[in-house]
């Protein structure tokens, strides 16, 4: 059969892994601590599996990146403990808990940034600043290098090691992520960050979408341009956010039309919406805890693998709301219990979140709407309930109840009454459940799974050193160039000659034609004299 | 391994076909004849032999399109015959061979593409006016149709019964096809069709560029408006060109970007590009050819399945250039054969070219740069000598060529020696086939091939009824609109208002203080008095 005969790429990757054929390579993969990590590790691990040879380099305080038998970890020392790390990450999400006047959060927000870039920063810094791992690593015959460019710490060291590069990210902010990549996005239906706009956006909508780049220009000055610096005392030259951006061969982005709005891509950009969703077995303690849930099933609620604790007041009304529904609820809390903690509400320190969404007895999913969470909500067709705390998760949740797959929550205002009264919503309006289940089905219909597309892209960019053939030509041309501004000044200008010229002959000619006459009659006034 | 566990789609579909427990559907398809037919038909096969029915609609009259046991053909009679059909392709291709002024070339060009596309009209004219089959149609339940928009009669027969639309095309003339997925397309690095151009334009270059989509409009409105008109007609309702192409849930576009030059996509346009490079096994009586040429081994001409047959003079200078190389030439031919036709060239009514091109022994590849062709010599790495004739050959010609993958002729022109000379030097530089190796090695290093990705997207396209969400939102919005002029127009007068009341407030502030050192001045003045 015509399918198998052309033996699909996967299968024959497949086999030649299996019998230790595959060219295998060596990667250099600079991560970014946090969630950024827990997807870019199913790569790395499955890229493992396939006989590289991979080196990840990363700070030894981290978060959630840990050493691993699938990969040689190279570690270099910071100035700071986790303690400090873990303080600063806890004080940012408890700002998020916190109501204030408007300017007030805008500043503390911009702080709590700055101090949390500062840590990437310091990181790097002692990276490039440790000459025996620079030593190391040039002297390292990597093939490539896979970063996500939240942090540039990675592209710096793909410029110095002069190594193709593949970004892997959800996307960048201040639309530098277009900028790099050369993709149009057109204001009037790409929404900016932030703005919780959808791609259908009236004309007031329109005008701020249209201004929100500027201040978007404002945020990358203080979160990126520490790297542009970094790098330009690093490899002694002038280095812009830009060229580190630009430098990549191919970016793996987070996205998946279900979820985001459709819009232009550029050829080296790759939609891996949903590659955190293989996948595994449900450990032994949660199917049985699972199975004890009754006719109502489980509902799972986590606020993501950063938010460790929530303050007291809101962890009680969260507790109350959920103390309202038949539905056992699987708490990932690593705080202190609240006190009022109904029977049908159990605290986990951890939970294995898309194993457990994948039940069918899962009625619905109570997530801060992070993306990893919201794919993993979409592969899985389970409705959600979003509490979106700060960064992209209120656009992520916009996109969930916009296409009526969940409803979103304000943290700051929601009392346990609306917690309880959207739980019941998604699970027993079927609406919801139909319109998950419709995106899911969308979703999950694709020729190849989105981590062995990201695989594929990395090994790629490896086995070619790079994708030029992908690269467009826009990157050779200034703005000017590229809006054909100059093209159009000079048929302006042509045209204006044109006219100009024509004005004049016709002038002329006019001139003539009077002084002709003027001529003629002078000449008849004189004979008739 | 997760690879394995994952299954990758297209293995579970072989499997569940085999099982025969893929959903089967139903899917009309409207194809264009001529070589277009060619690779959709690939498609159809291999649609057929996962379960679908299909069924075939087209005129009883056709160069290319035969009954098969994989579709049910369903046809209908035309008012001309196939002998009024080949001979007005043939009028037309040897006009390719005719040289003279430009202006009588242009104008004999339009001509011919005028009767050419006049028979399709015709052709859909009555297949619209056929009751009998059009009510055969609208009572099959049909879940999705494949057709190719270079002729808009399946667009309209889309439109009449409602079904989810899947375009196969290579491109459409003036752009169409960018409007009507709303893709962007910069004409500073996005080359126009006909301009041979690259993505790297000279100042002069990209002017002529931009100039380029004057006379594009012109060509679309004689080839495209009898269409839109039949389809006024007959759906009773105003329907333009472009109503009928942004129906299309899905573009499956024969582009890649190893030929193509990267430039945005739309999410709903998938590149299929080698789509027709699947290979099948050499024919018992080419193999034995093929190993009976020697160690110089085999060229392999072909002008295309369209070209049968070509002006005696340049038929017998080809075969004077051909008789210069010391490598068997297999030559797709079936006019009349040249007297001085020498030993080492045999002419052959048919071959099949790709199976051919995939033999070791084949050192380079004569053709007339149609898309097919090129991306067979891409697929199998073989240098080429390109002889374009007309249509986007040119262009694709100048692809091959800038990319260093071949040598362009001007069919017009050439010598004799102009032929062997290419020929030698596609064969013996090395640098061609190096550079084809590279394009090739570049093409085949993808996760799925052409063709089952060009089958997965028309099936989920039957499955789902369409493809919404990869329609972007700038189907919804008009030119103003999509460009924000109204948001640029509105700012602008909210700055000029701002600036005029600006303005105005310093007027006053400064008349107040003159008015006020005036009356002071007067009173002093009065007072001094």
């Amino acid at each position: 059969m015509a399918l198998g005969l052309r033996a699909s790429p996967p299968v024959v990757l497949l086999l030649l892994s299996l019998l230790g054929l595959a060219a295998a390579g060596k990667l250099l993969v600079v991560p970014v601590d946090g969630s950024h990590w827990l997807s870019m590790r199913e790569v790395v691990d499955l890229l493992r599996q396939r006989g590289h040879e991979v080196v990840v380099v990363a700070p030894e305080v981290t978060l959630h990146i840990k050493p691993s038998k699938n990969f040689v970890m190279k570690m270099y020392s910071v100035p700071y403990t986790k303690e400090d790390l873990k303080k600063e990450f806890q004080a940012f999400f408890h700002f998020s808990f916190e109501q204030g006047p408007f300017l007030e959060r805008l500043v503390k927000a911009y702080q709590g940034i700055k101090r949390i870039t500062d840590f990437g920063v310091t990181s790097c810094e002692q990276l490039l600043q440790n000459k025996e791992l620079v030593t190391y690593l040039e002297d390292s015959k990597f093939d490539a290098i896979l970063t996500d460019p939240v942090q540039l710490c990675g592209a710096i060291l793909a410029k110095h090691l002069s190594l193709p590069a593949v970004y892997f990210l959800r996307g960048l902010h201040c639309g530098l992520d277009f900028e790099a990549t050369q993709c149009p996005r057109p204001p009037s239906y790409v929404p900016r960050g932030f703005t919780q706009f959808t791609d259908h956006m009236a004309f007031l909508q329109r005008v701020k979408n249209l201004l929100y780049d500027i201040p978007d220009s404002f945020i990358c000055d203080f979160a990126f341009d520490p790297f542009s610096k970094l790098a330009s005392e690093f490899l002694q030259q002038d280095v812009t956010v830009q060229d580190l951006l630009r430098q990549a061969s191919v970016w793996l982005l987070k996205l998946d039309f279900v979820h985001d709005y459709p819009r232009p891509l550029m050829p080296n950009i790759i939609p891996i919406g949903g590659v955190n969703c293989a996948h595994k077995k449900l450990p032994q303690e949660f199917e049985a805890m699972v199975n004890a849930s009754g006719e109502h099933g489980i509902v799972v609620f986590s606020l993501g693998s950063m938010v460790s604790e929530i303050p007291m007041k809101k962890a009680m009304e969260i507790a109350e709301g959920l103390g309202k529904v038949p539905q056992m609820v699987l708490w990932r809390y690593t705080g202190k219990a609240p006190p009022n903690l109904p029977k049908n509400v159990k605290l986990v320190k951890w939970l294995p979140q898309n194993d457990l969404l994948a039940h069918p007895k899962t009625r619905a999913f109570i997530t801060h709407g992070g993306s990893h969470g919201v794919y993993e909500g979409i592969c899985n067709a389970v409705p959600m309930v979003l509490m979106p705390l700060f960064g992209d998760q209120m656009d992520n949740a916009k996109r969930v109840e916009s296409r009526g797959a969940g409803l979103t929550l304000n943290i700051l205002e929601m009392t346990s009454n609306d917690i309880s009264n959207a739980l019941k919503a998604v699970i027993n309006d079927k609406k919801y459940k139909e319109n998950i289940q419709r995106l899911s089905d969308l979703h999950l219909d694709r020729p190849i799974h989105p981590l062995d597309l990201a695989v594929h892209w990395v090994e790629f960019v490896m086995r070619h050193k790079g994708a030029p053939h992908l690269r467009p030509a826009a990157h050779d041309l200034n703005w000017v160039q590229y809006h054909s501004l100059d093209v159009i000044a000079f048929l302006a200008a042509i045209t204006l000659l044109f006219l100009f010229i024509s004005f004049k002959c016709c002038l002329c000619c006019c001139r003539c034609c009077f002084c002709k006459k003027g001529r003629t009659g002078k000449a008849t006034k004189a004979k008739s004299h």
